[in-house]
């Protein structure tokens, strides 16, 4: 109480304080109310939906927003893209089709310890594109993780045996951080952030993003399994019977059942729709419309599976509400005004330590935000914004902004709700999740600046 | 299948069928998806989320309608106003609150199952005239009725107890269609017809619409609990126990509770910048949204609650999918079309005839309509015109289309938003909503005939 009560006076006091130069009254409102959200939500206060419809409400009754643009954002085809891909994603693990990919990956690189986490690595990659949600994602690939520790006897309660779980536990929160990174449509984020790149004069398609980012994204997916090992040093290295133990269950589950093949079919029109949309001028949010429209006229999703989803509504809610800010106080000029400001402080900065300094300051301050969406709507425009008015390219400065959204989720366990379930197992402590978190991401980092930046050079205007 | 496939084989048929003289293709084939959903629902071939779903999906692909006009519902605040009013009026049930409410109304009229009903109807009526509103008044209406088929023991599950809230829930429906007649600030459309109406030189005032509206309003919310007690013929029928057990139950609940105080802090609140509304130049939705920021701050209800609101979700993408169907038709001229139709056809009919011909077609042309606005915006004045060409008395036809415009919203469950909650409450299956809508508006519009006819021309210059 006490918490929110200092939070919320200053929040008044903000209110009536007179803004600073350059700004109008309604910007410099609209910031505090914007800024107070994400403040009640950083210090805990309030989750992101209380705080962001809390917002709402007192900007469309303070007049500070109309209606129509304060609820614009609901019908933004972005964020309606994401509700879909949600609900559809959920017809994966419904389905089984999701366990029957694992048990296919660990049946072929599953001998040794350092194979299992690279499967999980394979596995989280190749379904990412078809999961917008990151954590949707982790709720396939943490019980992957965990049967993998489990078939290969690690236990949480026995030091060495946990050093097993440990390792692959990890895996799976540097995985998802990481495949999230590879694909537009791995993590519900990144669709927003290329909308705002758009206003930057940066276009992003499907394409487009996956070749920019394979380069340094799958050099760390292939450094950062090795990384771990020799890190955490698990004792059990080689589990000889997992592949076995992997096709066993391949033939108790049969071949592929008729949901399964619905799924498949789905997800393989919708990925190649997605993927030609540009080409063939389809919009992407009616794909997932009609691939949602096929899976519940084919009874593999239902009005029951969807009435579990309320999730997705308040995920609507607070994002459409927060996007809608995030584009408000850029059309008030705000998101310049800041920029302006801080371009101002780097003045004398070269373009290439602009660069660097903007994307490890963007990298550090995700200690102090819970969701990556957050993040990404509070600084990725005006960082983007400060970086082109000290020359920066802004194509590359862009993407590597959008990357770090993703790879940043690992440095603390809140870092990112993908995180969660594998906080939450038993096999890690929170100064584990500390401590590798932020050595995963500063080597994550090292990597993007190495290898990405002359790679996105090459790849983008 | 075969039902779907003859349906989707006369759909195809329709689509390439060339458009009646005077509509465009777009207009027509837009119609044609329209219908197409809804004779997909109607027939029981795809539930209404389904059919919405592939609508849009089509309607977009195929580029009938833009990407930004088809999902404009979805940022439209009336609807918006229904998803918060679905999840505000949870609060009321789980804080106990509705229960205590429906155990007061219990103990005064809870000797029968149709005292029941008429409790919700004098709620109802009496409340009306200070929402303007009755999607924000079904916010009340609603936890009312689901609370007195709780306390009264009725439960989804069990199919004899479930019809007794069938009987509660479509009593809510008809009244709210009932109520938002009585008076003219009842429903927001109504102020926007006596304006339409001025234009054929009737004038409506606050007292001069009540004193119309009165005699046949109060004559069907006197038949119509009776109507419906008849045909849904709830098994539980008497209930002489039921008062004192109410009055137990009351004592034993004790004092109103922390949460419930918060509840009725938060809806009075509510109910009275509602109210103010059009005062202030308050956002409807907006009060709304804080309403809800201020359940969840205070824990009354939690993520947790939220996360099982996913029926809600459903409701707010097939209502905003069809709302701006039906916008778009109106816009592209179907509506007008259709009207014009239909007063070239009747050339030679006589002053009654017209009269009668016209109001039972406007009621009619309410199973194409998403919003009683619309409806009204885009007929009654081309109706009132016919009419008026034809020799019928414009004040008694005003009159009478404008009391259709509030008693043909039960006729299907999307004819007014302010029948989704009830609709989507478990209690009434599709069939039971199109089958009782149709059964009470005929009622309805036989009372207005017989008994308003004589009593317009009486009150009415």
């Amino acid at each position: 109480m006490t918490k929110s009560a200092v939070i919320a006076l200053a929040l008044i006091a903000a209110w009536f304080t007179s803004p600073p130069e350059g700004l109008t009254v309604q910007a410099w409102r609209l910031f505090v109310v914007f800024a107070g959200a994400i403040v009640f939500v950083v210090a805990n206060a309030l989750p992101i939906l209380t705080a962001s419809v809390l917002a709402v409400a007192c900007s469309v009754l303070t007049g500070l927003l109309s209606p129509a643009k304060a609820y614009s954002g609901f019908a933004n085809g972005t964020i309606l893209l994401i509700v879909l891909a949600f609900l559809v994603a959920r017809s994966v693990v419904k389905c089984g089709l999701g366990t029957r990919i694992g048990h296919i990956l660990v049946s072929h690189f599953g001998k040794s310890t350092l194979g299992l986490s690279y499967s999980i690595f394979l596995v989280d990659g190749l379904i990412a594109p078809a999961f917008p949600s990151n954590t949707a994602r982790s709720g396939v690939i943490f019980p992957l993780a965990f049967s993998l520790a489990d078939a290969a006897g690690a236990k949480p309660g026995d030091e060495s045996r946990r050093r097993l779980g440990s390792f692959l536990m990890f895996s799976g929160v540097v995985s998802l951080s990481l495949s999230s990174a590879l694909w537009l449509t791995a993590m519900a984020a990144n669709p927003l952030g290329t909308e705002i790149a758009r206003g930057f004069g940066v276009e992003i398609g499907f394409g487009s993003w996956l070749l920019a980012a394979s380069v340094p994204t799958i050099a760390s997916m292939v450094l950062m399994p090795l990384l771990l090992y020799r890190v955490m040093a698990p004792e059990l290295t080689s589990t000889p019977q997992a592949p076995a133990a992997a096709r066993r269950a391949l033939a108790a589950l049969g071949p592929l059942r008729r949901d399964e093949k619905v799924v498949l079919v789905a997800f393989v029109g919708m990925v190649a729709l997605w993927a030609s949309a540009a080409t063939l001028k389809l919009d992407s949010t009616a794909v997932a419309f009609l691939g949602l429209g096929g899976l519940l006229a084919s009874n593999v999703l239902t009005l029951e599976d969807i009435s579990h989803e309320g999730d997705v509504l308040a995920t609507f809610i607070w994002f459409a509400v927060l996007f809608t800010f995030s584009g408000q106080l850029n059309e008030l000029g705000f998101m310049g005004f800041l920029g302006q400001r801080l371009a101002d402080a780097m003045g004398g900065f070269s373009a290439g330590a602009a660069g660097l300094t903007l994307v490890v300051a963007y990298v550090l301050l995700h200690y102090v935000f819970v969701s990556q969406t957050a993040h990404l709507l509070a600084l990725f425009g005006v960082f983007l914004d400060v970086g082109v008015k000290l020359g920066v390219p802004a194509a590359p400065l862009a993407f590597h902004l959008l990357c770090a959204t993703n790879y940043f989720s690992a440095i603390t366990p809140q870092g990112s709700s993908a995180n969660l379930l594998f906080a939450g197992s038993g096999y890690l402590s929170q100064r584990d999740l500390y401590r590798l978190g932020a050595l995963t991401t500063a080597c994550n980092m090292l990597i993007y600046v190495i290898i990405g930046t002359p790679w996105f050079r090459l790849v983008l205007k």
